[in-house]
């Protein structure tokens, strides 16, 4: 066998183990009885130690070094050169962390998880100051280990969005701020109010699981090589080049909930149903980053799903499926209450405007925790300051305040910029297929999607990791990553609707 | 660490293997998306690869040899003595086999089903024909590389039900056909015929549902430690300490096959979930053999389940749940209709008693066809003589006869006896409860079945590998296994049905 071709083999067996660990973790969340969890547990931690001795074998190392320098590293963007700079990427990364910090990491994470369940039901921040303090030292001495050149944030980031710099990200972000909270204000200010109330009527379950699935289906997703499932948190998990799990939520009193967050997994799914299949378990056949894998999910939720032209066709379904519900609404009356924007205390239940703001206000806050320059005791107070600077409102508690999310408990530090990044992405890119492709509103009118899929399919999801992020949006766009194309969809989206 | 425990954490992690292999074993049967059963393949022969790895691992027989011969191995039933003897006995039986005939059984097995599954439904046994010689060479050469002392199916039986030899089957099963094939043309000459109509009424899938999971919770299958999914060919697996999932199929036009079938499997769970936790993945928390988790699931399907006294408590239940289909039917006409016997061509679909004469025709076959006594073309002419010998009626075709198991077509020759093996057991072990715990009826017309769950729990699941079979019946019943007790039952039961 030939260095290259024992690399491939090499890493195709790790994401045999790895592909295995998500289909046991999409066994716990879906199906696994009530009493299995700590054997679970058991199996994933063996699992994750066998992929750790292989992500970290010496082989690899030695291989990796041969290649380099190699003639088949020469073209960066090739998929031989692809591989070989990603898994010398990911090598060199791991073997940078010792054991003890890795394992360190993942217990206290558990913990922290634990430790966070209790806290929040209890709106008590106190009992959960301390892992908080743990868990950002530890992930100090991660960004320490890794290096960095401006920010130990850097070092963070990099796991959830590679390549990707703070003060870019940074940039990008304030600016997008900048012309946000006007425009929400402006929107708070205008008198007019959507007409939310349809959307809590009733809606039985059944008839959202068979709309919400012909709707995926739709869009493209293929339940041939995939499957959407209930979960309390719904996520997208592929465990197989031919493997693509989904899952939502229902409430009956509430329609966006599970029909949005079905056609958000479904994006995320597209992408990963639309990476090569024959490169599965390499990085020319992976996802690129966090952000852009988010920008193909908002793209089919917001730009596609809360389009008019998406609704011209989906309407008359819609009313068919919900008679009860429907009953007296326009279809623009009901593309206005999709369409609501208000200042709302938390993150997962916020309008497509405000979304970004609850972002941002996370981004800040943890690189002050990680720099010190925040204590831990003080976040419940920014937290509120921020809030109310932010969206003109203020959590009452911690529970719908700094307790709302799980990801500081998981060590995930450097994650949330990723969603913004990804709303970023699709506006972008969304843009550039509109112009290229002509017209998507007529197509989307008429319920085809497929142009849009493979456009996205033939830019984006087959291209894997030959570019980083920050380049792809670049060859795709033509234009460096901006604020601008997403604040042109809002301000082209809201302007008509409130009248500003 | 001492030897003892290093063995014993050696074989826990190669049972966290197996436990995932069983994660992915029922993720496939149950919910996988079509398309996604390649890499699955990849993915579970990457896992037996590793589970092989570490069964034969070199260090596995250094602990073993060490251990073998000292003062924890000394009492054979104590919990030490039998994880040794168990282990050394597994790994002994492994090192034998050259990796070459193992991969070459394990594809020759997946090209058998595949043609047979093709065979079958074209009722065409000579395209078959090829992979059953193939299958039974290769089968053969395992058994000459184990070693047995009498019959080669000594060798291959022992994989099913460990310890057992091909002359004492034999005999045993010899001694049952005596008796019940007279038993079988006696009730086919009584001129009496059960009300078998009743069962092929309309029985909605949603009330067997609830009807048959109420009585699996009801016999003591805890839901909490396992669920119930639906699959086109029932199983139980387990899958950790606490995750034992049984499936069942649901027939809208025929009550027994979802109800008795989840009975049967939730035999085997209770089974599952009886063995002691702390001994998961060890042999004394491990099954004793295929035979004694048959008795499981047969004890609760038919001597539970098909007893008078149980339908004394939930024919009420069963009329409310199935209102249209029980119109008119008598708690003895109902009694007498799931307990109708008739020869018939199909083993899965045959009665208590004609059963086991399906099994005694498969046994004297593969034992044949294993020597060669029997040239693999003559199968099916042999198939229709044996069924007319002992069931008095001929199948039209091979598809309804020797075509209708997987077992051979997997490589699993020696199973079939384990099932027969299982009646023998469960008549036995349940007339020793009943004589102990004296009269069950009066318990199950209670709906009371803790306490023959507890017996059977005290006396069996928790005794593990500590005892083989053999040794277990004569110590749980005082007596050897014997035709005695089922033929006994059957007599007792059939006896006033059918006036013989």
């Amino acid at each position: 066998m030939s260095p290259f071709d024992e690399l491939c083999s090499h890493a195709r067996a790790s994401a045999i183990l790895e592909s295995i660990e998500s289909v046991l973790g999409w066994d716990e969340r879906t199906y696994m009885p009530e009493a299995a969890g700590a054997y679970r547990a058991e199996q994933m931690t063996f699992v994750s130690g066998l992929i750790h001795r292989r992500r970290t074998d010496p082989r690899l190392g030695e291989l990796l070094a041969q290649l380099t320098g190699s003639d088949l590293a020469k073209d960066p963007h090739s998929d031989a050169g692809t591989t070989i700079r990603q898994l010398k990427r990911d090598y060199d990364k791991r073997i940078k962390l010792p054991q003890e910090l890795v394992e360190e990491l993942t217990r206290a994470s558990v913990l922290g998880q634990q430790a966070w369940v209790k806290a929040r039901a209890a709106d008590d921040y106190a009992s959960f100051a301390p892992h908080v303090e743990k868990l950002f030292s530890l992930v100090r001495q991660r960004a320490e280990y890794l290096g960095y050149k401006d920010h130990p944030y850097d070092a963070l980031l990099d796991d959830f969005e590679p390549w990707a710099k703070t003060a870019d990200v940074a940039k990008v972000l304030a600016a997008l701020r900048d012309e946000l909270a006007p425009l929400v204000q402006a929107i708070m200010q205008s008198g007019r109010r959507a007409p939310v109330e349809i959307l809590s009527r009733k809606y039985p379950k059944a008839a959202q699981e068979s709309f919400g699935k012909a709707a995926a289906a739709a869009i493209g997703f293929d339940f041939q090589r995939g499957r959407l499932d209930v979960t309390h948190h719904p996520f997208c998990s592929g465990m197989g080049p031919n493997d693509c799990r989904i899952t939502t939520r229902y409430d009956e009193q509430f329609f966006p909930s599970a029909f949005f967050g079905t056609l958000h997994e479904a994006g995320h799914g597209i992408y990963d149903q639309g990476l090569r299949t024959e490169q599965f378990g390499l990085p020319p056949g992976s996802f690129v980053s966090l952000g852009i894998h988010e920008s193909q999910s908002r793209m089919w939720e917001n730009l596609v799903g809360r389009n008019r032209a998406f609704w011209q066709f989906f309407f008359p379904q819609f009313t068919a499926a919900f008679g009860e519900a429907s009953r007296g609404v326009s279809l623009d009356e009901f593309y206005w209450a999709i369409n609501g924007v208000a200042p709302s205390l938390i993150r997962v239940e916020a309008d497509e405007a405000t979304y970004n703001l609850h972002i941002i206000i996370r981004f800040e806050l943890e690189q002050a925790l990680l720099t010190g320059d925040l204590p831990v005791a003080d976040v419940p107070a920014a937290w509120k300051e921020k809030y109310r600077k932010y969206l003109g409102i203020e959590p009452p508690n911690d529970k719908d305040g700094c307790l709302q999310d799980v990801h500081w408990s998981a060590a995930l530090i450097g994650y949330f910029p990723t969603y913004s990044l990804g709303n970023l992405y699709a506006a972008q890119f969304f843009e550039k297929a509109n112009a290229e492709l002509g017209g998507l509103d007529q197509q989307f009118a008429r319920g085809e999607f497929a142009p849009l899929k493979q456009w996205l399919q033939k830019n984006i999801h087959e291209r894997g990791q030959c570019y980083a992020a920050a380049d792809l949006v670049k060859l795709v766009t033509g234009q460096p990553l901006s604020h601008a194309p997403l604040m042109r969809h809002l301000r082209g989206k809201l302007g008509p609707l409130y009248g500003i």
